[in-house]
């Protein structure tokens, strides 16, 4: 076993930062280096259960995983938390990355909190996500928590990568229900509504009906045991809602079987490496010098109407898969 | 012009058969053949409202299309069906493939009904519609709809080659409502309630009610202008409601505009693209014989969880594009 490799099953913190940074790194070197340090870390990965938790900005998002993340080290679990930063579009700038947040967790020990890299790399930083949650199973931790704000695709890109999504949303009157995004609730093994506390608790009650309401129109998710996603009022303040949380995701494991988990994982990852073989060809032709002008000469053609998608795509992989001999 | 170009252009029903079984064909041969059809064939295509029609079977979805469509013709349309067709995995045979489906419709010289050839290939027989709806409006058919049942991936392949998608759905009251997939609500601009005639006419009326409420809790899709799907009763058999589907048709037209239809088509046009490319790539590596293997080899150990899915892809990628030199 390589040393880093037993540093970080030792659960040496600046063995377990170094080799995330290291799989995110974009360099030529790295992605090698990368390559052979997975190689030993995956077999060690899988033992922990992998939480998504998504939900728009002010939810509660940061708080609620710090009231409960420390409820989960209480209880005897290592946590590891990651975060699926969408890097500000104007600033440029991490949208998490404000220093104040989950302030205990990350001075706690028995957890390791990571904020992203700022991204901006196709698929964004989710891309190297799967591979962090690794190297923390590697390290002991048990629960892994992937966090990500509900912008684009990457909600849809945490759930596959975890075994169970949970989905945030504030308590909110009639006409402000509407701005929940369509797909997400599609996404969501159990949802919860935050603030349900003080003034709000009746509010954020009335709220957990109607999301009720709405979910009884939804089919059940495939490959979930025919679970249907509980709807639960949370206070990360007096931690009301928390014991039905830990219930509700005692249950998904029960519904799953540790089978169910295992056929989701498998083919969460297959899709992976499908998906980063279809979007590292693209990201490689992209960057091809002798390809890259055909490639965008095809694409302007297609949104102009003028050829086919289907055998412009064709024809261009003919023409780079014809062997000259 | 092409021969066969200038005869599609005259509407000659044998010669728009024709291109569409050219278009449909995976033969080498065929496919570079379509290629220079479609050159021509494109820069007369675009000028029809393209709609999606989707229900599950026995929601009314034929009789929908054929009593709708002979109402397009009575109006001066020229109407163009096409059938998203999934092969059933019992059967092999086609599940849309009943021969009295549509019979006025068909008979009719006004229209042009073509039922897809049973599928298989990987995205469906979804992935040869698109130069389908090209070869139909170069025909001079200002309208085109797209049928397809709620199976897998055909609802959004529908949704993404048409500017109006219409979601069929039966009256039912309370629990029943639990049918729908969740993500297929996401892609309607306009939801029909069926069978709102006689005994289930107060039934449909209840349904749209509930319907609507959950809608609510939606937000606007992007690009549609804040486009909020309605949902209308209809019934196939009286005509109820197809005044009230002709407005909110034109309202959406409307709304959208028709720069916003066009930046709409752009963009799904770009995506088909891409997506072939990403697709037809992973098509030619599994059947190329020397990458094959490899690729097989890369994705068993991906599942069992003993490889990285990103880097597992990238050193699959690294290694064909390396140019031996």
């Amino acid at each position: 076993m390589n040393q880093d490799v037993a540093a970080i099953a030792r659960g040496e913190r600046r063995a377990i930062a170094k080799a995330i940074t290291l799989v995110e790194s974009r360099a030529r070197d790295d992605r090698r280096a990368a390559a052979d340090l997975l190689a030993q870390v995956m077999p060690r990965a899988g033992r922990a259960l992998r939480l998504g938790v998504s939900g728009a900005p002010g939810v509660g998002k940061s708080s609620f995983i710090e009231a409960y993340g420390l409820r989960l080290l209480d209880h005897g679990h290592r946590l590891g938390v990651l975060a699926v930063d969408p890097t500000s579009p104007i600033s440029g700038g991490a949208i998490l990355g404000d220093k104040t947040r989950m302030e205990r967790l990350t001075r706690d020990g028995r957890a390791f909190v990571r904020p992203s890299p700022s991204g901006g790399a196709h698929g964004g930083v989710a891309r190297y996500t799967r591979d962090a949650i690794a190297i923390l199973e590697a390290a002991g931790h048990d629960r892994i928590i992937v966090e990500t704000v509900g912008v684009g695709q990457n909600e849809t890109r945490v759930a596959e990568m975890t075994d169970l999504f949970v989905l945030l949303l504030p308590p909110a009157g009639g006409d402000e229900l509407q701005g929940i995004k369509r797909g997400v609730m599609e996404l969501a093994d159990i949802v919860l509504v935050t603030k349900a506390d003080g003034a709000l608790a009746p509010v954020a009650e009335r709220t957990v009906a109607d999301y009720r309401a709405a979910l009884r129109l939804m089919r059940p998710r495939d490959g979930a045991g025919g679970w249907r996603p509980p709807v639960i009022a949370i206070s990360n303040v007096t931690g009301a809602g928390f014991d039905a949380l830990d219930e509700a995701m005692a249950d998904f494991e029960r519904a799953l079987g540790p089978q169910g988990i295992a056929r989701r994982r498998a083919a969460q990852a297959a899709e992976a490496f499908l998906r980063a073989l279809g979007d590292d060809w693209l990201d490689h032709l992209r960057h091809d010098p002798h390809w890259s002008p055909r490639l965008a000469e095809a694409e302007a053609a297609v949104a102009a109407g003028q050829a086919s998608p289907i055998l412009a795509a064709e024809s261009l992989i003919a023409a780079i898969l014809a062997r000259p001999d």
